[in-house]
């Protein structure tokens, strides 16, 4: 039901204190949210082609900081459908490090949207195909 | 009361749907923050050196995006200090593109720590000058 | 005839060492660039629609690390035109620290490209303007 | 003899052309090169404490960039040594995408850094074990 993604968190995404800068954990959400949808055959190429949208940008984030990851640690991210509304949809995220200590709790709301006029975006109503695939 | 912090939006902060990723907002509360301290004379470095403190970790973070931010847009993110508690406090981020459309509010909750067993960290308590110098 | 754009190292541009994690310098060298031409009327957005370009990705890089960088450090990257081609052209920078010392020398070769068949993008010829423009 | 470290190029990796920011194969580097040493039983963790080095900050870094990467694009980060002296050693990185097409072609020069006085750091001689490693 859920999709997990996993890393091993390098050199880079730690500061000082040696701990993961936080802003990392939200690019390891959204990359986890792609290659859920890219498993499913969903990606944003693919709901271009297959429903003319323009992609699913971000309404809502936010994360708690449960337990420090550092360099080197395994991490898994694991994503969840939450919910589902008519144009947008809550992921629930867990990262989890060695294995079962959860590190961070956070979410993700997002939108559907599809081309407006002059090269803008509005909000559209979600397809019944896009909310099974990810099902 | 409060502290602001302008960026203009650069090319490699956008993606490829020509807004700004999002957790390059999370980068830039940081940012502020760290500005913020500094100017009042207790950044990360200032306050290892005056209370000890290792430094202000996140316990929670979370925005809410209502407007696009596109490349070359000026932004502004004003932070200020929304309430404290004994070992943490919360800080509230509007980002204002062009002057004054409200683009994303978001917050940030730190605690404070201090050096605890073994190379470790573990929660302290604020010290009432860290409070003065950022009210 | 060059340009400069100050920044001060924030918390997340740092690793476990303390000192800058060296990606963010072509972070910079990329920001800077940008702001260069946003400030002579030449930024990606402007020769789009003057030139009917599609941008100015990049052909070549590099950097050479002289003096450490860390946290709270105002630093200064400096760009300057090192030479044009027909179809790209060569930035030198120079990242200063503390004023004068040399931290950083890098350099950027970006190509001039256009609209190829297909959605594609092929290299152009650069125009006089934008050459004039950054001279 | 080398090492490699795949990816998929994220959402995020991507700027508004819908190619890479460049900045990322750098940081893709680094972490490959953490990945290798980690495999290696000489991860920075590592040498600290077999050897009492502080780690193997960057002396000099380039890359050439010869194809277009795009979201959802799986590359491959292959990272040799290319060459060894006293104090510092240099790898050479090839980014293949699609299994054999070269995107992108880097190097890296470590240098080897042993504590200084006063919470400083300074060069010192690479230890006949770490090369062994990585051999």
């Amino acid at each position: 039901m859920g999709f997990h993604y996993d890393v091993t968190v390098a050199w880079g995404d730690c500061d000082e204190m040696g701990i993961v800068f936080y802003p990392n954990y939200y690019y390891w959400f959204d990359t986890t949210f792609h290659a859920f949808t890219r498993e499913r055959g969903v990606s944003q190429r693919a709901i271009r082609e297959r429903f003319g949208a323009l992609g699913t940008p971000l309404v809502d984030t936010g994360a708690r900081y449960r337990a420090p990851v550092r360099y080197d640690d395994p991490i898994r991210i694991v994503a969840e459908i939450e919910s589902w509304s008519t144009r947008s949809f809550r992921l629930r995220y867990t990262v989890l490090r060695d294995g079962d200590t959860v590190a961070v709790e956070g979410h993700e709301v997002r939108a559907w949207v599809v081309p407006g006029p002059d090269g803008s975006f509005k909000a559209g109503t979600i397809p019944e195909a896009f909310r099974e695939a990810l099902a």
